[in-house]
C-alpha cells in the first residue's frame, strides 16, 4: 500500500465519521453498553428447541436418566445467557427512549429469565399442539418425527412461542430478534405481539405476515403467502405513526385461509369459515362463512 | 445464582420433563440412534455442488490433471458422509413407524449411496440445461458463470435434483431435510417428490410452491410466488390425510407461468401454454392457451 | 470400505468427469484465477455494517475517542479485502466472456476500491433516510434503534446500497453475490442495477422483486409481495435475450405501493400515487391516482 | 498454473505413492479401520477435568443441584466418545499385529469404558491428595486453586492416572497418546505403565522422565530433569528389543529426588532417601540415605 | 445405550459427585464466579503482541497511518478483556482466602489494567533490549526479524514481562497463569514474581527454571536448563512452606550461565562472571569469576 | 467507559507508538508485505503429514484406488500454499536485509516449491528409516504404528527434514519456524541447518539441541537432554557473531549419546562410540570409544 493510499483511506474514516455523527446512527456513542448479541440469542433458541424437543435437536441418545441431566444443564446454560442478553436488552431500551435509571437491572433481568423459564412447559404443550395440526393437515407429512425435524411452521411456532412469552414478561428488542431470525429461515414473518391459540399450522410459510396485533383462536391454518396486516394507520403531529392501536385482524376457532389471502384492518374473520386463495379481505366475515376466489 | 434460584431451576427442569413425556416429542427414549444431522447433510451438499460445478465451488485452480485428484477425494468423502447419514435415516424411520430390524442397515445404506453416486452424472447432465435455462431466460444474466455461482434458481435446483433420487432409492427423511435447506436460503420450496424434467429454470423464485405429486415437462419456466399444489386431500376415519393420492398440477412441455399464479389440483396445463401472473387456475388448461390476469 | 466398493466409486469419478467435460460447467479449468469467495463477501459486508452503524454492529463500547481507531481499521481491512475480492471479479469476467489481458488487475482494483470507499459517507446518508422512513412506517416499530438492529429492509438496502455503487463503478460478479446474499435472508430481491432515492423503504419485504433497470425516486414505501418487474423481452437471433434494455418500471416521488401487487414493464407510476394491494399494472399510472383492488 | 507444473505435480504424486509403498507406512490400506482421533481424546481429557475438579473446568457457577447435572452430562458424553475411540483402537492393534477378529469391538469397547468410568472416583482421589502435596511443596503456591489450576504438574498427572487405568484395561495406544499430550504441554513424560503413589508431586517439571515399569511409593517429590529410566535392555535374536522386562528404577515412599538427577536401571531407592541434584545413579540405594552430589 | 449401561452411568456419577464433595476441589460451590479464561487470557498475550511487535504478529502492512488505529483498536480491546479477567482473578482469590468484600471489583479491576496499559512503553523498550540481546548473542540469528518472530527465549520474555507488570500491580492468579502458558510453549519456566533486567536472553531454552524471587541484572544470558532455584524452605507448625521468603539467587550484571548449570538458594553471582555448563552451585560466587565443570 | 478511560487510553496509544517508533520493532511500516503466516505453515506441515504418513494421519480408510486421489489433492494443496508462504518469506529476507528487488519473487517462489516436492519421496524414505530405529530402540514400543503415531522424535524428525530440505534451497525464515514448532511440542531442538543421516532416532526427547553446523551420521541415537552445542563464537569488530562457521559437534555412524550429555564444539565423535549420560565432552573422542560419567 503506497503512501496515496493511506492518505487517501485516512480522509475517508474522517469523512465516515463526520457523516455518521450527524445523523441518528452513533446509538452507542452516548452510553457504553453492550447491544444484544444476535449470535447469543441464536444459541439460546437452540438451547431452547433441545429443551423443547429433546431427541430430536441436541443428544439423541437419550433415555430416561440422561434425560433429567441433559434437560438440567440446558436450562442452567439458557438461565445464564438469557439473563445476560436480557439485561442487554433493559439498558438498550432505557437509554434509548428516556433516562431511566438501570440501577437493577442485573437483578431485574435474572427474575424476568425465571419468569420466562417458568413458562417453558405451556410452551411445551402448545408446540406439541402445532406439530399435531401440522401432521393433521399435510398427507405429504411421513410422521411426527419429520414434521418436527422438517417443517418450517414448527421453527417459525418455536421461535414465536418463545418471543411471545419474553414480549408479554416486558422484554424489550429479544423478542424482536427472535421472530426476525425465524423470518430469516423461513420466510414467515410473525410479530411477537400476535396472540395465537393451540393447533395453529402453516403449510409452506414463506411470504406470510402476522401483524403485531392480530389474534387467532385455536385449530387454525394458514397457508403460504397469507397476510394478515393493517390497512392504515394514524399518525400523531409530527407524522410518527401512534403505537399500540388495535390494526391487524381477529380470526376465530376453525378458519383455513388459503395462499396469499390478504386480510386487512381490525376485522373479525368469524370461526368455523374457509377463506380462499388470493382473496382480498377488509371488512368482517360472518360465522361459517366460505370466501372464495372470483 | 443463589440458592433460591438453583432450586426454581431445578423445579422447572422437572416441569419440563413431566410435561414433554406426556407428548409425543421424545422420540429419541425409546431407541438410541442418533438423528441424521443437518450440519452434515449441509457439507455433504456442499461436497456435491463441488463435484457437479467444479471451478466454481471449491477449489478454483483446476486443470485437466488435478481435476481427477479432486473429483476422486470429494466423491470418496461423499460416500462416506452420506452412507452414515441414510443410516441414520433408515433408522429414524424404522423405529418410528413400525418395529421392523435394521440389522443390515449398514450394508443397506453403502449400497444406497453407491446407487445415488452412480446418478450423479445424470444430475450433472439436468443441472447444465437448467443453467442454460435461466441463461437464456434472463436479459439480466452477463454469462453462464454468474447463474451458477448467484442465482437462486440453480441453488434450489441442484438441492432438489439431489434430494428426488434420494427419495426414488428409498432414503426417508434426508430428501425433505435438503430441499427444506434450499427453501431456507431461497424461499423456493420443492417437494422432493416432484418430476421435473430437463430446461427447468424458476425466475427470482422467492414463495414458489411446487408440490409432492406435481409433474413438470420440459423447458418449464416459473416466476416468483407461482404455486403449483393440492386443492384439499381426503382424510381417513381418524382424520388423518390419506398419503400418496396425487393431487398436484401436472404440466407439460413449454410451458411459462407468470408470477404469483396459484394452479391448485391435479389438473394438466397443456404443453407451449403461458400462464398469466396472479391467475388462478383450478381446472385443466388446453394445450396452447394463453391465460391472462383479468 | 471393500474393493467393489472402491473400484466402483473409481468408475463414478470418471463417469462425471466426462460428462461435466461435455458441458460449459468447468469454468476454471481454462485458467487459473481464483473465484470471488462468497464467505470472504458476507464479511466484507458485516465490516461495512460495522462502518455505517457504529455502535450497534461490532464492538459497542465506542466513544469519540476510540470510534476513530475502530472505523479507521475497517476502512483499512475492507481495503484490503475487498481489493482482493474484486480482482477476482475483473479476472472472472474477462476470461469468461472475451480474452482480455488483466496486467493491470492489481493495480486497477486497488483504484475501484478507494473509489467505493469514498462513497461510503453518500451511502451512510442515505441509509439513514431509509431508517427514519422505516420508523415512519411503522407503528410497531419502538424507536430507531430497533428499526437499524431488527428490520429486514435495512439489512436488504444496506447491500443493495453497496452492490448499487460497486456496480456503478463497473465491477463485474460482486454486486450480484451481495444483493443475492440479503435476498437470501430476507426474501427481498433488489438487482444491484435498480435505482432507488432516498426516505425509500419496505414493509415485512418476503417475495419483493425489484428489476434490473427499476427505478424508484424518494419517499416510497412497499410492502411485502410487490414486484416492480419485465413484461417480456426481445431475444436475439440465437434466442439469448438482448441485454441492457429499459424493461422495468419508473415509480416517481411519493409513492405507496400495497402488498402483493405486480407492476410489469417500462412504465410510469406518477408521483403521490397510492397502489392497492394484490392489483397488476402494466400501464402508466397518471400524478396522484389511487389503485384499489377491485 | 500452467500445463508444465501440473504435470510435475502429478509425478511427484506417483512417485511419493511409488516409495511409500514399499515402506511399513501405508497401514491403513491393509484395513478400513479409522485411527484414534487426538482431537476427540483431547476433548475426552478437557471432559474428564471437568469431572475431577468441577468449579476449575468448565461452567464454574456450580452449586449442589446443578453439579448433578453436569457431572451426569460429562460422564454420558465421555461414555460415548471414549468408547468410540477404545473401540478404534482395538482394531488398530488386532490389525495391526495379528489378524484377531473384531467382532465384539463394539461390546468390548462399551464394557471397558464402563470400567474405566467406575474408577473415576479413585482417580478423584488421588489426585486430590496430588495437589495437596503440590501445595505443601512450594512456597510460590498461593492456595490450592491455582495449584489446580495453573501448575503442569497436576496437569502431567491428570493425564498420567487417566491413562494408566485405560492401560491397565488393556486398552491400546490410547493411554500412550493421552500421555504424550501432556509431555507436549508440559515437557513431563510419564509412561503411562508406570505405578505412581499417592501424594504424588513435580516441581516445574520440564525435562522429567518417567519409563514404563518404575514404580514410585506414597509422598515422593520429584523435580525438573529427573530421569527415571533404564540402563540397557536386551534384544531378541533379529535386533528387537524384548518387552515387558523389569528395567526402570523402584521409588520407595517419602523420597525426594533434585532437579537433573538420573537413576538408571531396576534399582531401588530406600525409603526416606532424599537424592541431590544432578547425581547420577545404577546402584540400590539404602533406606533413609541422602545422597549429595559431590 | 442399554438400561443397564444408563444405571451404571448414573451410579458413577453419584459416586463421583460424593467422593469430589469430600475433599477442596469443589472451589466453585461456594460462590458463583467464573473463573479467569485461559482461552481469553492466550487472546489478550497474542494483542499484546501484537502492540509490543506491530508489523509481526497481526496485520503487517502497517503504515504511519494506520499503525495509528491499529495500535488504538488493540490497546482498546486488551483495556476490556484484560479488565474482566483481572476482575475474575480478584474475586478467585478473595474467595479462596479470606472472605474479603468484593464490591468495587469492578472498579479495581478497571483501575489496574489503565495502570498495566500505562507501563507498556517501558515493557516495550525492554523486549527491545532483549531482541538485541539475543540477535548478538547468536551466530545463527539472520536478522532481528528472525528473532522477533521466531525466538523461544522472547516468546518467554513477553509473557514474563506482561506477568511481572501484572504481579506487581498486585493482580493474582493470572500473572502465574500467563508465565505458564510461555512454560508449556518454550519449556522456559519463569515465575512472574523474578525480577529481570534489560538485554537479558536465553538461548534454546528447554528446562530453564528462574525462581519466584530471583533477581538478575542487565546483559546476562543463559543457556537450556538453568535453574536458578530454591535450595530448601523452611515450613510452619502445620508443615506449610513459609511464603516470600527470599530463597533464590542474585546475578548481577553481565554474567553467563551456560548450558544445565544450576544455582540454588540466595546466593549472589558476582558481575563479570562466567559459570561454566552442568556445574552446581550453592556459595556466593565473586565479581569477575570464571566457574568451570570439573 | 468514562471519558478519563477513554482519554487515558489514547494517551497510552500515542506514547506506545512513539516508543515502537524508535526501535528495531516497527519492520513492516517500511514496506508492506505479509509475514509468513504460522497458522498456515502449520496447515502445511499436517499436509506434509498426511502425505508421508498416508493412514495414520488425515483420511484413514485407503485403499490403492483413493490413495491416489488423496495424494493427489493433497500435493496440490500444498503447491499452492506454500509457495505462497515462500513468496513471503523471499520478501522478508530481501526488504530486511537489503534492498533487492523482489520482482520475480512469484515465479521464484513456485520453481521453490516444486523442487521442494520433487524432494519428497526422499524424505519419506529417511523417515521410514527414523520410524524403523525408534521401534528398534525402544522395548515400550508395541508397533511400528504406535512409533509413527504417538512418538515426539518422529514428530520433530518431520518437521527437521522438511525444514533442512527448505533450507537446502534457500528459503529463508520458513525452516526455522517450522523447526521451532517441533521444538514447542516436543522440546527437541534441531536447527534446521543440522545434517542428519538415517535411522536417527531420540528417546523421549526433551531438552534436545542440535545446533546449526552439527553433522550427524547414520545409525545414531541421543536420548532427553543431550547437547550437541557451540563452546563459543568469534564477533566482528561491532561485536556481532560471524555468521557460518562451524562450530557444532561432527557425529559419525553407530553412535549412542545417553540423557544429558553436552557435547560441545567443533569435535568429531568417532564411529562406533557410546557417551554415557551428563558427560561433558569439549574435545574429539576416537572410534569406538566407550565414555562413562565418572
Amino acid at each position: 500500500m503506497n503512501n496515496n493510499t493511506s492518505e487517501k483511506l485516512a480522509e475517508i474514516t474522517g469523512r465516515i465519521i463526520a457523516e455518521g455523527s450527524r445523523g441518528m446512527a452513533y446509538h452507542s456513542i452516548k452510553h457504553g453498553e453492550m447491544m444484544p448479541s444476535t449470535n447469543a440469542l441464536k444459541e439460546i433458541v437452540e438451547l431452547l428447541r433441545k429443551i423443547l424437543f429433546p431427541g430430536y435437536f441436541g443428544n439423541s441418545s437419550l433415555n430416561s436418566q440422561n434425560l433429567h441431566y441433559y434437560v438440567g444443564v440446558n436450562v442452567d446454560k439458557v438461565y445464564r445467557t438469557l439473563s445476560e442478553q436480557i439485561r442487554r436488552g433493559l439498558c438498550f431500551n432505557c437509554t434509548d427512549e428516556k433516562a431511566v435509571s438501570c440501577g437493577n437491572c442485573d437483578e431485574e433481568s435474572g427474575q424476568l429469565t425465571l419468569r420466562f423459564l417458568s413458562r417453558l412447559p405451556e410452551i411445551s404443550r402448545l408446540l406439541s399442539t402445532d406439530v399435531e395440526a401440522a401432521y393433521r393437515g399435510d398427507p405429504a407429512a411421513r410422521n411426527h418425527g419429520e414434521v418436527i425435524f422438517c417443517y418450517p411452521a414448527i421453527k417459525a411456532m418455536t421461535n414465536y412461542r418463545i418471543a411471545h412469552e419474553l414480549l408479554k414478561l416486558g422484554v424489550p428488542l429479544i423478542p424482536r430478534i427472535i421472530t426476525e431470525m425465524a423470518h430469516s429461515e423461513t420466510g414467515i414473518d410473525i410479530h411477537p405481539g400476535a396472540r395465537i391459540g393451540q393447533y395453529f399450522t402453516i403449510d409452506h410459510g414463506t411470504g406470510v405476515v402476522i401483524g403485531e396485533t392480530t389474534i387467532i383462536g385455536n385449530n387454525v391454518k394458514i397457508y403460504q403467502g397469507v397476510t394478515l396486516g393493517a390497512k392504515s394507520f394514524p399518525t400523531d403531529e409530527n407524522g410518527n405513526p401512534i403505537k399500540g392501536i388495535d390494526r391487524h385482524p381477529v380470526v376465530e376457532d376453525n378458519v383455513i385461509i388459503y395462499a396469499e389471502a390478504t386480510i386487512l384492518g381490525r376485522v373479525t374473520i368469524g370461526k368455523d369459515t374457509t377463506i380462499g386463495g388470493n382473496v382480498w379481505i377488509t371488512t368482517d366475515i360472518p360465522v361459517g362463512s366460505k370466501i372464495l376466489q372470483k
